[in-house]
């Protein structure tokens, strides 16, 4: 459960925070919009966080004029912060609705990350009026952030830091941080830049402001810092943040100018898109951008269509192997209903594997290097299960199902045989792919199934020849 | 690729970041370590961030007396950040082999959340030996809060802020900061006390800062203020600071007294562990909490056994439903080498689905009560998928293989039927999982697979029966 704190209340939320539900405010906020008092919804609204404030005016206001005039009586600095918040099919209402100079003095308030993001989900004629509204040198930044690559440090960073000179006093250095620090994403943070504006150094906040007025920045700013270029993968910068337990990082270009920061809340964004890619890729989905109620039908059925042809095919091999071995099925038929059994177990045993090994590659827990040992771990853990589930499979053929012994033997020791292979296959075939420079999450369920499930009928059919002399 | 400045010199690492590797003062490490200069090795390492001198020293300090040396030369303050990043294990030999006043020294050193992290992996006639060390106050602090539980609020907290009354002016506030603010996790959001300790409000420094020396502390921070409980889940709390941004979160206990914080670089690790979590539940893995390189052996077979047992019992039934259909088999032996086919199709087609709403339920991006949407979008994209890949399948049977259209007919129109099937009970169990209150996780892969595999085979045997008028 999680609470709020408004204006000295206490209102708490439902049993979980997804569904926080305000219900006073709600209430008050139904209330005034029926009565059509939009100057008092604007007024309950612009006391909560523009999330908030963003998020009930989307859910309680159906009628898109109505949303328009509440959202212009919010005052300016605050329904720019709300309109950050709004989904881009809401922003772009606004945006055609309202006039020129409404939408100039909006775009002119929107912190400049929230820009960028914004001008990038609206359609081009939007795009270039909003353009033809912004000034030569800020028109320019826009364009070139708009041009970095969409995964890159450069799509996530802002340039509203603040930026300090080598040779600045701290008392010079505090009168510019408190000039300009309220337009500033962060000011905890300070940046120092050398000759050619190269960056040389970082100076908290808190040591700016304990130290005496005349100091120099050079001889208080700490030289050791750790930055990132504007063509990084986001991922890597994400891993930087999590290891040194950063709240920003400082981003330069190629002649290692800095040109702007990245702040921490835009990571855990990162991290959550980086996840999803990573789930989708081990169900066999190829990544989309969007949000799963956000797709069309025919993008959605796409991402899924190539995974499914391939595998599809794939399984090919295993019809194939049945087919050839047709005589040894007719002689015991039997043999046919343990076959989804060993093909699924053989497959469950390979993706609890593989998925383990991806997850560890991917947080760093574990290396390529490490290979032998995933190798021995797998083996030894496969012998475990392995024995396990193969003695408990026996007696049931055996002593439930009263079949012959024979046949106990024959399945028992290839479900054996095939959790081994499974497991150790399971658990090497990522680490392959990463040393060949393919992403390990590819080698998730679907293909290590595909995979194991060929071996699983090859072992069965060899062992029951061998054993029941067909 | 990611650089750091170190002493105004430009180190960059290999092409990924996680294999950072600073060349030149890793030979000069490895150089001073190999004369036996440890002076030198703690010199070097004190320059370097704590994260990247705890990596060095477990990495190239074979020896761990060696390594215990240069720990001993580090200065004293920067010793206990690294102490607090290195592995349990190296952690117990430092704490076992230095004396007890060395001992003291350093638990006191280390910051609040760091020593509950560390007590909470060492040994009990350890952690007695550590508490005997503290005194009243801290020890009953330190006890209170090894009791939260693992996955609580409580257990991320640190009791490192700065905490402000209503009544102080902003003079007394500033000075405050100023007193204690060396010793805190973060001063950036300042906590406002109320009577008996309640929490009741938040300013940050910046606010402080810009405001007027006699103006009181209540008439400027902001009653609005989101906070958790210390029972709260962990993954509730990672949600909050997604949705607002945050930097920092407050936490109260039942009577809503302030009693910690909790920062965001702990919630990255966080999304990290619950992500992990997820991927393991989803592919049949009980939950651990170690990592894969430190499970021991059987903990590990431990952990998967458990689904492989239940998954192979439930393929009993697709056995079952193949014996009761042998004489169908033994009429069309053809049939049964698309089995595998079919059954890895469904599996994977139902794997996609519940992969993406399992993902999109964790996000909120989708909520149970989207249910119907979820089944009107799985029957439209398995629709179009499903027509594709039949027909795909069709003209290979027909044209490739050879076969009578017959065949191909019953093997297409399954794989239709399969694939709608497979994709809208994908995309429903796992809502269905989460309104009975169970974790949509368990509803992935495998367990989808094996009820979409029983389907399969029904509608198989069924459609032959009917077309091939067996």
């Amino acid at each position: 459960m999680c609470c709020i704190l408004y204006k000295q209340t206490n209102i708490c939320g439902g049993d979980s925070i997804g569904e926080l539900q305000f219900e006073q405010i709600e209430k008050q906020l139904i209330k005034s919009i029926k009565e059509k008092n939009f100057a008092k919804t604007a007024k309950i609204l612009s006391d909560l966080a523009p999330v908030e404030a963003a998020e009930l005016l989307g859910e309680l206001v159906e009628n898109p004029t109505e949303g328009l005039i509440i959202f212009r009586l919010l005052p300016k600095d605050f329904s720019a912060e709300v309109f950050a918040f709004l989904e881009p099919d809401q922003q772009e209402n606004v945006a055609t609705a309202v006039s020129d100079e409404e939408l100039m003095a909006l775009v002119d308030e929107l912190a400049f990350d929230d820009k960028i993001d914004f001008i990038e989900e609206m359609p081009a004629n939007l795009v270039t009026k909003i353009l033809s509204f912004t000034e030569g040198r800020e028109r320019s930044l826009v364009n070139q952030f708009l041009n970095y690559p969409e995964d890159s440090a450069g799509s996530l960073m802002t340039i509203e830091y603040v930026e300090l000179r080598e040779n600045m006093t701290v008392k010079q250095a505090l009168a510019h941080v408190r000039a300009i620090g309220e337009e500033m994403e962060t000011i905890y943070t300070l940046f120092v830049k050398g000759a050619s504006r190269k960056l040389v150094g970082v100076l908290s906040l808190r040591e700016l402001v304990v130290s005496s007025d005349d100091t120099l920045i050079k001889d208080i700013s700490s030289d050791n810092v750790v930055f990132v270029y504007t063509t990084d993968d986001q991922e890597d910068v994400a891993d930087l943040f999590k290891r040194y337990d950063f709240i920003t990082i400082p981003v330069v270009d190629n002649e290692q100018r800095l040109v702007g920061i990245i702040t921490v809340d835009d990571i855990l964004d990162v991290v959550d898109v980086e996840n999803t890619e990573d789930f989708h890729k081990m169900a066999g989905i190829l990544p989309t951008d969007e949000e799963y109620g956000k797709t069309s039908i025919f993008r959605e059925a796409k991402s899924r269509f190539l995974w499914l042809l391939i595998l599809m095919l794939g399984a090919t091999f295993t019809g194939t192997i049945i087919a050839h071995y047709e005589e040894v099925l007719l002689a015991a038929v039997v043999l046919s209903s343990f076959i989804p059994m060993l093909m699924d177990t053989a497959g469950n045993a390979g993706a609890q594997s593989s998925t383990v090994v991806i997850r560890s590659l991917s947080l760093g827990t574990v290396e390529p290097k490490d290979f032998l040992t995933i190798v021995w771990k797998e083996m030894r853990v496969s012998l475990i299960v392995g024995v396990g589930l193969s003695l408990i499979n026996y007696l049931r053929i055996v002593y439930l199902m009263r079949m012959e012994p024979a046949v106990g033997i024959v399945v028992s020791l290839t479900l054996f045989l095939v959790i081994v292979m499974a497991k150790v296959l399971g658990g090497i075939l990522p680490v392959i792919a990463k040393l060949v420079g393919v992403d390990p999450a590819v080698m998730a369920s679907p293909l290590i199934t595909t995979i194991v499930d060929t071996l699983a009928l090859i072992a069965y059919f060899q062992i029951a020849t061998h054993f029941l002399i067909i």
